[in-house]
């Protein structure tokens, strides 16, 4: 029930040795990241040195039909993009990948991430008498590798060195006309892995789900910091470099981001969801008749809960799948129009049950609150809500768009205050401890949940936002 | 999986005593309906007597917005239809409900079910001077009433007089200036139920699920038969009528057409799809790791076979939701790339397990046998598919429209070479004695499976069907 | 600058004894009768006797596109259809030509003009059982052939008998799967005129001018009271047959409905602008610099006034041709930006001069104002206004769609008041005589000029229109 | 009959003290200055220093509506841009006004010319580390402004820097977040004028006619070379700076691309081209019964050379105003559907006549063939062609895309070779010394009239053009 809870995009793809249906590949792919980012998309399609391209507000059964696609045409290698959805905001400009002709050709770029030293690096580009025609990060990626390019023989030199510049969050997928440039930041807090064809061809996407989606084979994860170079040579990967960090992938990606069939720098998506219900069933243990999931984001977790408590696993909702983006009501209060329109409680299934309710968050409540009463109206004696992650407290500065504290829940009430103003009988979160483990091996940033921010922080983000003093 | 099969609609209505936003209603309870028909929708309002109208080709969030919903206005009476998609036909002309003028006044009429002697009365009527605008039914139930009304003195009257001559399914909403009426064949062939709202508005739906999506209370099914008229004077019930018939509801409803959450003469949907996973465990036992079921057709079952068996049951699959209706693909096999993108297998969930993999039904088999292949290379070491329903082996002439015989893998294949051509390790279909029994007490038509045909069917029905010569 | 004033569509047949793209010389003819009417169209096209068609609120250019025309595909027989756009009013329902299935079979109505007894005969209609999906005089037509066709041997005699029947204005094709049939009403209230081919098929159309578009010659104007089939068997007259009537062709065809390229019973609607110009020259002399015509509707006048009078003849303004249907005025005065932006006065050919200005109307006298005072602004010394028709004093019953007389200022104020109210130093209109003129030949109605009507008119319109009690 | 001349493009902008609805005020002058720009439009608002822009393909009533409208709000300053069309190319990121950001704050830049050192220019930039979103001349215009502003203590200062590094034709509008800026380049090659309203705000347009569309009182045209600044101290002129030369205003402003309702440099574009009908007469006068011009663009021409040669005035042609630029033409011959379609000539002012036909150009010679054929298929005895210009011999590298020269009919024949390929008895050609006669003051650039290039012309441009060989 993440409804305000943003992150900022996918990126995905292709260099093959021979040209053919790139754009068609890159759309496919784009299907199976469009969960990351719903606001807009592109594609950009290099054939033989010539950039052609095609991205609009929208998502990509919007934007891409028979037409666009055609005229993209054939080429060797292509990047695409898909951008999440902020209400309002938003405008064509600022669609990915980004195209940007230079001294020594053209260059696309597809962005996942945010910089931390962004204003620094925009402010000393632009007192060389740089222009900048967006307000997004990727400009400045852009203007950085650029200057660099000027200097070193190659654009992964010049990458690299534009590295050791850049600070935050960034996994990039950088076109060149000659190669394919995929690189993850030196903590790697945003994923990042590529696989092959059996046509030789190589893919790059921000989730191993949108290889499967265009038949490619998971090779690997691109490891923090690294830089691997897709081109006539084969595949080249450059770690020796920049300098090193602890590694910090953002945890939210286990928790909500990513596709649950996706695999992260080894960890199942899937596996982290029911670890976190079994988790759960431990930490809040209750006497329940049965567990359901709110669809789509509580399912595994509830599934998870069942297996450890024992307690039988239930379907309780149908949610409607024809309520799109679109939705409009005529009526009063369009939200909670759409909650009961979208989510309809599945009374045979509830009706005199004490029920466990498992969920994925709670940012403001409001939702939250409607769902628990759905499945009171529905005959449940009791319902306990639990949530598969711990409570946010402070904001994100690597990319992930959460509500400013004035109006998440939890920065302003306790557990017990919580579950009274939902409406529950018991509410229980995953504990912070055991939301780390939940994929096991490398450090995590949880910074969002109160864990401790793994880089310097912007001082003057102008984004109305500050670390919440409250803490559990 | 039902690509394939097609039910004719869902039907919607309104009455209240005083002037509100009753197109807001009906547009919110046509939401609910909206898996009853997909290819077109419409909304008349009546306000004072005079009707006002918006129909078109499209889903409902297609069909209507701001404009179209201000344009329909407020009034005291409404109906609203949803129709299903063909593939090529389906032209505006068709799009109900249905409005014309006649002598006394104005009527609209909504309609769900398919009469078996139309092609008889259409040829009737056109002998006394008839013109038609339409090839639809409704437009035949139109006329019929039309001119029972001119020898009897009301509405219902005339209604109760065309039931005589009208053969076939029909479940009907029909609006007149002052009243609203809502009637079932005397088979009861299709659902149609009413409820009433805290401010006395009643609501007539094809189903339960879409009361409560106008937070309407439950009264009762309307009686195979039966007219119930909605008006100043309240709710008047006219049964004493037309000649009787054993109660024949199509068993389809509860297999395939009707929401999970809806309640249908007495019997929970989910609980039916619960009980066929049951049956089918007991039918066809086999020893597995877990189940899974195909969403979002084969859930329900799945769960009821885990839990009859104790077989663990997992979630299996991702569904990616952004593929529209509008999906295109540019690639070489459009249906392949679709089922490919749309679904994805979680390979955490499956790689060295024996599946039980759960769906509805079969049609073709190639779709079958894609999700087959999808879970053999996400690594199952054993498939085997369970479906919760029998094989389709007769046409259906009340309005379910179901690929012809010669497309039906089952009316050219035993079990056995039916599961080699899906690639199964073992297939087991629910049997029709169980079926019969997934809704407990009236009984029921399960003619498409085999089951005998209730009424007369027609001999010339211009759509190159006939009897499956084969049975099992 | 009619702004008000909308007559009621043109109407365009086709018939070849071969398959051919039909449908493509009915949109081109469409095209060349578009100014007959802009709020819809539709196309029929008869293939085998199969019918296919596509209608639609909008323009010719709005509703046709690549796709539709391919989906109407061959054939050997269309109709096509052009209606008058009214504000607000308009449905789809509405749009012709109609398509009706009776007992005979299909057919397809087009229709130009206004029956004076629709009321009785759709009342008598009613009250045998029929029923209507529309308000237009269309479908009263369409059940009335079919009626006499259940006892006429062929549609041609049925169409004979139905003549007897309707009273009023009508132009009508009709095409039944093996011919297309062409009528007038007894006193050819409005055109219709047909052509031939160098292929040998036949063209019927409103005007001449549409046959012209589509490189047919033209033949002749179907006469008043004829009905010409065309069929197989070639070109069949039938004119002895109904009650005669006196012509009286609608006047106002050669004021403004027709295009200036057209011949209407032997007339040139060209020649009947410039004589309009002449008479005015005639009977509303004055001392002047120029002559200048309100593009488009005063321009043949103001060249005819010029050669009478030997005034040296300008050109006046220029029109913006970018301003749509569509346009859409953000500031406060809507109307008045608009003639702003559509009439730009050209300064250096009015400034310091006399002028004379010509139009062809003044309806409610505010649009006339705005441009008077344009031309001031642009320096014009005097003002002197010539309109090339009498004023409008009588409401129309035959297919006219004029402003209600409260609307009109000429029903309320003298000449000398009008040129007060627009602001003009003289004000002259065509005298009532002069205009019976314009076109030699055969007695025409002019009785929304205060000429009388042709026919009895309805004493109950429901459309609250009464004759002006005001006469000059 | 200019099918394949364009001209790129027509600024507009507004200053006012004051907030209001300045986007109203920049869409109304757009629809003025549509004729110079149908490929794209948009407008740029400043309103306390924040832009918000919205511009797309299309025509401004495409692009803009109330929503648009609304989005944009209410500002002080404003800027707007139309976008000539080419085929194929042009997209959304070529789009202006373009708007940049820059160390000092934003910039809205919109641009009608053609720089001749672009290649140059960019270049130099790109070695900076400059990266380049578009093709077009106007970011390089930004580019180089942005430069010098570093250096430079105020935008004006800056501007007349980079006036001296520009070469080529420019007018431009730039907005800064406090003041307006209109420029022309010194040969002052595009035209660019200003105005103020009766509230004190400035109009600044390339022609007057956008002036009086949104109630301006023309005060001046902009000078070759100046610079004006509009903001709160009022009106500032910069003219000592840059480096001088003789004015050299496209001739073809006056033969094509303005309306006639604009002055241009003093000279009303009307005049011109009555002035080229009279010359005509004078230098090729032929016996004949009637003038008729193509319209619209030999209309006015066609007049003149009426009122020299004492041969009567006519009007020849219908043009169909509902051929929109979306015409599809389902038949074999687009190009000749479209011509017999969009102009009708009119028989009864034809058939008989020895006419004489004036146009204001000759292309490739197929459109005024068909054109000749129609009026002799009218019945002309005779067709004497007249062109109110002379023919095209050389390219034009200030913005005018002129089809290459081996499609122009000019570069290959002789005036006797031309008649005979169009049909034509005779034909004749303005001749150049007349057409430097049109508007008497200022040298003009009659380059592509073979008159001589006013500047250095580029080596490469890369367009595939060459000065032809052929002269006259």
């Amino acid at each position: 029930m993440f409804d305000s809870i943003h992150e900022e995009c996918g990126v995905f793809g292709i260099y093959s040795n021979v040209n053919q249906n790139v754009a068609a590949t890159v759309y496919y792919g784009l299907y199976a990241l469009q969960h990351r980012g719903q606001e807009s998309c592109g594609i950009v399609v290099d054939r033989d040195g010539v950039f052609t391209s095609h991205k609009d507000i929208g998502l990509v059964n919007e934007v891409f039909d028979h037409e666009t696609l055609a005229k993209l045409g054939d080429g060797n290698i292509a990047v695409g993009h898909v951008r999440y959805g902020t209400t309002g905001g938003g405008s064509r400009a600022n669609c990915q990948p980004i195209e940007v002709h230079h001294i020594k050709g053209t260059m696309a770029v597809a962005h996942n991430g945010n910089l931390t030293n962004a204003a620094e690096l925009r402010s000393e580009l632009e007192l060389k008498g740089s222009i900048f025609h967006t307000t997004s990060d990727t400009e400045i990626i852009a203007y950085t590798v650029t200057r660099e390019r000027l200097t070193h023989p190659s654009i992964e030199e010049a990458i690299s060195a534009a590295m050791d510049r850049l600070e935050g969050s960034y996994s990039l997928i950088i076109m060149s006309p000659m190669k394919l440039i995929a690189l993850r930041d030196p903590r790697g807090m945003r994923p990042l892995c590529y696989g092959i064809r059996p046509d030789g061809s190589y893919i790059v996407a921000s989730e191993s789900c949108a290889l499967a989606a265009v038949g490619a084979v998971f090779v690997r994860d691109i490891e923090p910091g690294e830089i691997v170079v897709f081109g006539r040579e084969g595949v080249k990967s450059i770690t020796d470099h920049c300098k090193k960090a602890t590694p910090a992938l953002c945890l939210f990606e286990y928790i909500y981001f990513a596709r649950s069939d996706s695999v992260i720098d080894g960890v199942s998506v899937q596996e982290a969801h029911l670890k976190a219900g079994e988790y759960l069933a431990a930490e809040h243990p209750v006497d329940a008749d049965i567990v359901i999931g709110v669809p789509d984001s509580g399912i595994d977790a509830a599934l998870g809960y069942s297996r450890a408590s024992g307690i039988p696993y239930g379907i309780g909702f149908v949610k409607n799948k024809y309520i799109g983006r679109t939705f409009i009501s005529p009526g009063q209060s369009e939200r909670e129009d759409k909650v009961r329109i979208k989510l309809s409680p599945i009374e045979s299934a509830i009706r005199g049950k004490r029920v466990i309710l498992v969920d994925d968050s709670i940012v403001r409540g409001t939702t939250s609150g409607r769902i628990v009463k759905l499945v009171r109206e529905a005959g449940a004696t009791e319902v306990h809500v639990r949530i598969s992650s711990p409570p946010f407290v402070s904001p994100c500065y690597y990319g992930t768009d959460i509500d400013s504290c004035e109006n998440l829940i939890a920065c302003h009430h306790t557990c017990d205050e919580i579950a009274r103003i939902i409406g529950a009988d018991s509410l229980g979160y995953l504990s912070l401890d055991h939301a780390c483990h939940l994929a096991e091996g490398a450090p995590h940033c949880a910074a969002c949940f109160g864990g401790g921010y793994p880089t310097k922080i912007p001082t003057d983000t102008g984004k109305n936002r500050f670390e919440c003093p409250i803490s559990r």
